[in-house]
C-alpha cells in the first residue's frame, strides 16, 4: 500500500525521530516525511520564513505529528499559531508527548489539537505505538 | 480490556447505529454509550435543554462521533456550536460520514473537527472501520 502523502513530524529528540522515521518507512504509508527539530524551525516550515523563505504554496502535509517539549519555541506555541493562522488551521495536529499530565492534555484541546498521543516508554510499545498512530492518520482519517 | 468510558453517537440511520454499537460493545472498551438520532438532540443532551435539562455536570465523553446528514439540525450546526463553546470545545469530535467529498472535509476541518472518516459503503467494511476508529479514540487517545 502507498500513498503519496506528506507527514511532518516535529522531534528533538534523535532517537525517538529516528524510531519514528524507521517505523513509518517501514509501513511505506509516507512518501515524503519532513523532520524539524525545533519549534522555530516549524514555524519557519509552516509559515516560510527564515530557510524556508519563498515556498510557493501553503503547507498542507496529511498530519503533523508535535512533541510538547522543544527547543527554541515550545511545542504549545507552536499549535497555538498553527491553529490561530486561517491558512494552517485545518491541518490536523497530534500532540505525541512523555507528558501524561493533566494540564498539558488540557492545554493542547484548549488550542485546538486533534489528538494527543502519550508516547510509550518501552520501546517495543512505542515502536507499535507510532504504527498504530501512522495508520489512522494517513489511512483511515480523510483530509486533503 | 474493559474501561470506563462515555461514548456517545449521533445517528440516524438505525442500521448503522446498530452496527456501531454492536462493533463497540464486542470489544468492550465501552461502559455507556449515549446513542443520539437528531443534531436537536445532540445539542439538548451537552447543553442540558429540553428532555436533558436538569443535568448536573458539563458532559464531557472520551469522544463523540458525529453523523453529518441529521433531521432538524445537521452535523455541521452541531459542531459548530459544540466547538464554539468553552465547555464543550476540547471534546474530540470525530465526523463520521457518508460523504467524501472534498467540500464536507473541508467545512468539518474548519469549524473545529478532530478527524473525519468516511463511513465504508461494505459491511465488512465499515465494522472493521468502527472497531479502528474505537481503539484509536478510546484506547490510544488520551482525552479525560
Amino acid at each position: 500500500m502507498t500513498h503519496e502523502y506528506e507527514i511532518v513530524m516535529v522531534e528533538d529528540n534523535p532517537n525517538d525521530a529516528e524510531l519514528m522515521i524507521r517505523s513509518l518507512n517501514k509501513h511505506q504509508v509516507v512518501n515524503r516525511l519532513i523532520v524539524l527539530e525545533d519549534g522555530e524551525q516549524a514555524l519557519n516550515y509552516f509559515f516560510c520564513r527564515g530557510k524556508y523563505s519563498g515556498c510557493e504554496s501553503a503547507r498542507s502535509p496529511k498530519v503533523v505529528f508535535l512533541d510538547f517539549k522543544l527547543p527554541k519555541v515550545d511545542g504549545l506555541e507552536v499549535l497555538r499559531q498553527l491553529k490561530s493562522n486561517e491558512q494552517t488551521k485545518k491541518i490536523p495536529i497530534v500532540i505525541v508527548s512523555s507528558s501524561s499530565q493533566d494540564t498539558d492534555i488540557e492545554a493542547a484541546y484548549n488550542l485546538g489539537a486533534n489528538s494527543y498521543v502519550v508516547k510509550p516508554v518501552e520501546f517495543a510499545q512505542f515502536r507499535e505505538r507510532i504504527n498504530q498512530l501512522g495508520f489512522y492518520w494517513l489511512v483511515i482519517n480523510e483530509y486533503r
